[in-house]
């Protein structure tokens, strides 16, 4: 299995997406500050991976603290939480995780715990959200591998895969469980730029799987749904509002605007943790810009002329009317997505 | 003005398209292989610019040759022209350059010239057509700038600018008239993977014009458009079929759907050498496929796993029905273009 994070005696281990495919090489993160900054250079990305990542970053804040109780603790478990909420802005599955261990440590201070109790529970909270995560990537890849045509070409952007969470993936997972179902996929990544998760991780995941693949450049999708080679998009998804519009890595709404115009699906996989129904609509969710120096720079060389303006939002969002299907671990909405989603809530919440 | 080919006694020295925006360096083509190498590798690119540099290939086969008739120089020009032709297969302007010298040729041979004759009137032909095609860029943008907002973003893909012709440009041509005439304009330029034409050429030469820029990444567009930053999109074309579909950079039929979408108008300025009306409609246009490396490396450091499929086509087809309007030397086309270029062709041609 591919080993995007794992907890170890001396704190979080991370492989460095950063240096994927061409060097597989590994981060150990021993202090919530250390989790913090792998989040933030994106050393470990993919919303349910940052989810986790946190929860952990938590528990190495709880072992790195000299309170004795859990009463001691809260002023510094504020400060840890306040850290890891401010690594990056878009993805829910950070905020609802960090949520969690918050609803954890009040639990905890009730009940007078002492530190080396709220130092267990916190590791035993982010092992099982580490284990959730993966039963959640089975579960959508069972619901979602049903979508896929028996063959055909299945183009994904960014990596919502084994690298975007703690194995086996959202849309890769839901492409592996087709391939697992016997169904002859070809897949396309997208190269995704500027920071080329594409190109970089999906391409490796997926090759590490013996799973065929072709990476092209973004611009390249249309082009290919006109020659009939797409017979399907599966893409992750940052955080899902309340009516169904999501965020998701730049470039997922030029996608889905392509499916649309070719009558191909387009399909959302994300587990119930990127949902935020507390968020109405896609306006609303907050967009990461991120450095310049992404798009200007390659491999330490520059590409463009000194001074030229640059954007470089880091996610863009799709509105509900765009989207096939949402695939959650919980079953597949279709639209309308606000009804369909409190639905579904109020039967498995 | 931008040096994008000039005669020299030497030869035809070309800017190193290659090399900019960090090195501005120049190639001094002294043969007839010699541009047949500098049009393979992209030391120059662009539909007009190619054209007018294999007429000054033919004028350096010509000069090259120690045959003493035009009937002695007949079958070396054969062998010079089928070398520059199959240079690259997608812009037709290459191979109506080409003709243009046959027919000069026919003549010369008729008249049974002497060798002196034939590089005269080679070199005179050569030098005519980049006279036209910086008169013909002018007039572009007389027409198509009055089509652009008074104030507002233009999306461009790829470079059809000073660098793609002779001077001035086909879209960025119709982008400096509009500067011209008053107009407060701000480009979004496509970077446009995997040459990066947008992120190294057009930001150079629209910042050596003081004209505002910004890069994006390819697939920042659609977000951009749904933020209502941009008003208008123009491009070049490599070859404009009888139909009005046309061939232009992979990425300018993703471009042209989402223009569409977001109720954008999307302009096509290219030559009248840029139509090619024995092709009947788009599908008859041959697209290059170039070498995997484009994709798979960056300034020498490489970016996709090894082994990986990589799929490059150098051009795709936008359909004509995606087109608001052709603009052209002659005047500007609305559909149906079947129609309206035969008009324009017998009423100008």
């Amino acid at each position: 299995m591919i080993p995007t994070l794992s907890w170890t005696s001396e704190g979080v281990r991370f492989i460095d997406q950063t240096k994927l495919p061409l060097e597989e090489s590994y981060v150990l993160a021993a202090t919530y500050e250390d989790v913090a900054v792998v989040i933030e250079t994106m050393v470990v990305r993919g919303a349910p991976a940052i989810g986790v990542s946190a929860a952990y970053g938590v528990a190495l804040g709880a072992i790195e603290s000299s309170a004795k109780t859990a009463e001691g603790f809260a002023p510094e478990f504020e400060k840890i939480c306040a850290r890891l909420a401010a690594t990056r802005p878009t993805a829910v599955n950070l905020f609802w995780a960090i949520d969690r261990m918050k609803r954890l440590f009040a639990t905890l201070r009730t009940s007078s715990a002492s530190m080396d109790e709220v130092k267990a529970k916190f590791l035993a909270e982010a092992d099982a959200m580490y284990e959730e995560d993966i039963a959640s990537c089975k579960a959508m890849g069972a619901f979602g591998g049903e979508l896929l045509p028996e063959e055909g070409g299945v183009l994904t952007h960014c990596n919502a895969g084994a690298l975007a969470t703690c194995g086996y993936g959202t849309a890769l997972g839901v492409i592996r469980a087709a391939v697992e179902q016997g169904k002859k996929i070809h897949v396309y990544a997208d190269e995704t730029r500027p920071f080329l998760q594409g190109a970089r991780l999906t391409a490796w995941e997926l090759m590490e799987d013996g799973i065929d693949t072709t990476v092209i450049c973004d611009n390249m999708a249309a082009s290919l749904m006109r020659a009939g080679k797409i017979q399907a998009v599966v893409v992750g998804a940052d955080r899902i509002a309340a009516n169904g519009d999501f965020a998701n890595k730049i470039g997922t709404y030029n996608v889905a605007i392509l499916a649309k115009e070719h009558g191909i699906p387009f399909y959302c996989a994300a587990p119930w943790s990127t949902i935020d129904t507390a968020t109405p609509t896609g306006d609303a969710i907050p967009i990461e810009e991120r450095s310049a120096r992404e798009v200007t720079h390659h491999g330490g060389k520059q590409l463009t002329p000194n001074g030229v303006g640059i954007h470089n939002p880091a996610f863009d969002v799709t509105p509900a009317k765009y989207v096939t299907a949402i695939i959650t671990e919980r079953g597949v909405l279709r639209a309308p997505y606000a009804e369909a989603l409190r639905e579904m809530e109020t039967v498995a919440g």
